[in-house]
């Protein structure tokens, strides 16, 4: 028997599971959490607004736990296990020390907040990143187009830059600096390596293997001509072979030594392997916290406001495209957290729903346009396709007789129309998205708003049932790294699920949103050139 | 002694007043109640949607059962009143035969809802309102000063020309068309007489004697040349005589026959006198279900966008403006009951509060423009100064962060920065508002709402202490019409009350105001034109 193990490192907790290499079955899985330091570090140090770091100390902990546990749930021999790959949150920088130390680990800058690991949404990079963009943008650098145009202070550069201003003494004892799920395999191998998929859609690699040049780094501080230094080394696309599991991590994870340890990959971006996603024209939509559009490609066009565009930097042989909303799921939670009446909790509670069920229930039969509200879904500001984190949100319409459920179904309309709008960015340029595979659980959890969706989109929608699909993407990039099969696409065609659920648009309703969306999309320009 | 008996006739009750007429004392009152018929008539007869419409039988007996119990609450002796003036919601019209008999109180038309008081909230003539209007334009008629420009499907002429439309044969019975205070004057009298303040602010007769061309009735449609023998009549100014006490009425309402009944005045106007506002630039606000300038002012200019501008049409001998904005008080009461989350609720029982008082203190004391949020308070339509009755309702600056009382604030401004808009019209032209009292419910309890409006108008305001101030400037008027006092301006000063609290403005916040204000009015051109 041949097993692997994928382990989906999110912002709160990771996931292990145990899957079948042959099957595709998953056998057990397990979930460890950890901190989020944003208010102060494990030592006791304040930090500043809009910090979010993480202890790789603890992340190590966590590893163990799960590799062990998820085997044990599985039932299997560990010694029947071939390879492991880890996905994590990305770009979640680690500052390392040559031998992949991360420097918060070191006693001179245990106390430093810029030498943990500086997750994604660590966000005091903000002014690195319109510096970045801005220098970028008078020096017409071509790698501005990997990013749509737009630095994100999520990436590594910016992090680094902040490093450089705030602290430079540490900025210069960083040897390599990482994202999270690079830093795991060189933890796990002993070797550093980078992956496409990190670098591609994240560091402005839109080939797949080239830098942003050290001249131009240079324009932006002589000191940071050097920073590619911090940032070079090999970068594997999904499914290859970071190394193998040296022996003193597999004393620690109780796993053979010597086992195939899969390149690095995006939690986001992981669960297409598992939905099987191979063909130009493949997308994963997903409807969580925020919302996220990853299409692959044959063809090969500049998108505006894209987050990132990489060739091999999803499915390899593929352009990537990755487009992302800010907030999602965040708003409706938002919205069911401050603005429904008691007397609806108790509604909900009586009919034994949820208050979200409730409201989608009260206000999706109604026709299309009834309740005349049009909403813009920034309330955590726009990734895509305007991109500005300044932007807010906007409720039109408001009337005596709007109730709670019609500003519900307004402000999925909104996130659907956002959807739609990076969809369309894609079309319009003759990147064709044909068949759209959803995850994320709130597409599972409501139906109604699915449904939504799909008028909106005037395209069938292929709800996937799998669960855990990033722990599932990573098990199937560690068989294909352990040459269980030839390559991803062979992995991908055995192990990968696809069960989906069909959800058809209503294209009569479709045609009756044509309005809405027209009036949404006027909104967006009015507010994004009227702050 | 002398008393006066002031009644005032509100949408869903009315208010009887005894005051003595030597020394302005309330010395006791009464209430009833009636119905607004808006689904089906007394006979059943299903109505049209936006009907409201009363019967003049009920308003009848509340007149005899006020009257009399606020006579026994006095516990004076009914011989000893010397005059009774009304004020009623208007323009509420009421459609007679040559003798004062409504229609409806006819066999003949006791089923036809258009036969019935017709309330100033019937919004079904809202056709015939912008036919009037378009016509009127067409042909530059000078009579839309008088309106802003803008004729309102509320006034006594859009009523009249949807008769004709939907029932000609009922339009051909009409003998006299009046608003319901002049109506309630002819019957106490039986003499018809008319208000230059319904005429005036309401019924486009600028000059407070002149009634639109017979010509101009004749474009709108041949058949309605005619209309103005249904409207005309000597318009009287508030504090006039309209007659005396018939001795029929006289005993219906045990008051001595032959006494002063003072001539018609519209509800929301009446307190004017109670204030004792009788110098140019003399101001009433009213913030109450909607909310209300009335300015007194030498100067006569023509206001884009008012509702009703007439010499004599307020206060005699001055030119009287009048602003309304539609949603105030409603918007606030549709917040709380719609948008405010069950655990406010709680909190607001645990300190013994009310949700608008919780919501208050939560969110004013916080600095200027902290929210980022900044609405349009067209959550009912727009009266003045963007007439437009289909405009709705706008939030933006929505976050994650974003909290209910952020929100009921931003509501809160919205109507003070609508309110500014008003004032500032005035002033634009040269028409000086001075001295800003303020009348309603909402600024007598809520203190730091009120703040905010003064914050933001960067005025001084002069909360009325006055209970029932509209039945107490009826009284005043009475006691005019019954020459206790040489005039109407002697009474005032005799009798009205003069006891303000003064709320100053906080100068520095009504700069920091500025750029919200800014904001404000960017959005409402924006939304005024882009609907």
């Amino acid at each position: 028997m041949k097993y692997t193990i994928g382990i989906d490192y999110g912002t709160m907790s990771c996931r292990a599971l145990v899957m079948n290499a042959e099957t595709g079955a998953a056998l057990g899985g397990a979930e460890c959490g950890y901190t989020v330091y944003d208010t102060a570090l494990p030592t006791g140090e304040k930090l500043p607004d809009r910090a979010a770091l993480a202890d790789p100390g603890e992340y190590l902990q966590a590893l163990e736990k799960v590799v062990k546990s998820a085997v044990k749930d599985a039932g299997i021999d560990p010694k029947d296990v071939v390879g492991i790959a880890l996905d994590t949150t990305s770009m979640s920088l680690v500052s390392c020390d040559s031998n992949g130390v991360p420097l918060c680990m070191t006693e001179k800058w245990a106390r430093e907040p810029l030498a943990y690991i500086r997750m994604w949404k660590s966000y005091t990079a903000t002014k690195e990143a319109e510096e970045i963009g801005r220098v970028a943008k008078e020096n017409h650098m071509p790698f501005l187009a990997a990013c749509g145009g737009n630095p994100s202070s999520e990436g590594g550069y910016p992090k680094l830059l902040e490093t450089l201003r705030k602290n430079p003494a540490l900025y210069d004892n960083i040897a390599v600096a990482l994202d999270l799920s690079e830093w795991f395999a060189w933890i796990l191998t002993g070797k550093m390596t980078r992956s496409i998929n990190t670098m591609g859609m994240k560091n402005y690699c839109g080939d797949g293997k080239t830098l942003p040049p050290d001249a131009f780094f240079k324009l932006v501080d002589e000191k940071f001509a050097d920073v590619n230094k911090k940032m070079q080394g090999e970068m594997l696309p999904w499914g290859s072979k970071a190394g193998e599991l040296t022996a003193e991590m597999a004393e620690k994870l109780n796993l053979p030594a010597g086992i195939a340890v899969g390149s690095g990959m995006l939690d986001g971006h992981s669960p297409m392997m598992a939905l099987g996603l191979k063909e130009s024209g493949d997308a994963m939509m997903t409807i969580g916290t925020s919302g996220v559009l990853c299409v692959i490609s044959d063809r090969h066009e500049v998108i505006d406001g894209i987050c990132g565009q990489s060739f091999n930097g999803l499915i390899p042989g593929f352009y990537g495209y990755d487009f992302a909303q800010s907030g999602v799921g965040d708003m409706f939670g938002w919205f069911v957290e401050n603005c429904v009446p008691g007397k609806y909790e108790r509604m909900a509670q009586e009919k034994g729903v949820s208050v979200h069920q409730l409201l989608s229930e009260m206000s999706f039969p109604k026709p299309v346009g009834e309740s005349g509200l049009v909403a813009v879904d920034w309330w955590n500001g726009s990734r895509s396709i305007v991109v500005d984190q300044t932007l807010t949100g906007v409720i039109t319409g408001m009337k005596l007789s709007t109730r709670p459920e019609d500003v519900y179904r307004a402000l999925v309309e909104a996130a659907a129309f956002g959807m739609r709008a990076m969809r369309d960015a894609l079309e319009d340029k003759g990147v064709a998205v044909k068949h759209i595979c959803v995850c994320g659980g709130i597409a599972a959890k409501n139906p109604l708003l699915l449904q939504c969706y799909a008028d909106i989109l005037g395209s069938e929608l292929r709800l996937s049932t799998l669960p855990n699909s990033a722990a599932a993407g990573a098990a199937i990039a560690a068989a294909s790294a352990a040459k269980v099969y030839d390559s991803l696409p062979d992995a991908m065609d055995a192990l990968s699920s696809r069960e989906f659920k069909l959800v058809r648009p209503d294209m009569q309703r479709h045609q009756q949103y044509e309005a809405l969306y027209e009036k949404y999309k006027q909104l967006r320009k009015y507010f994004s050139e009227n702050k």
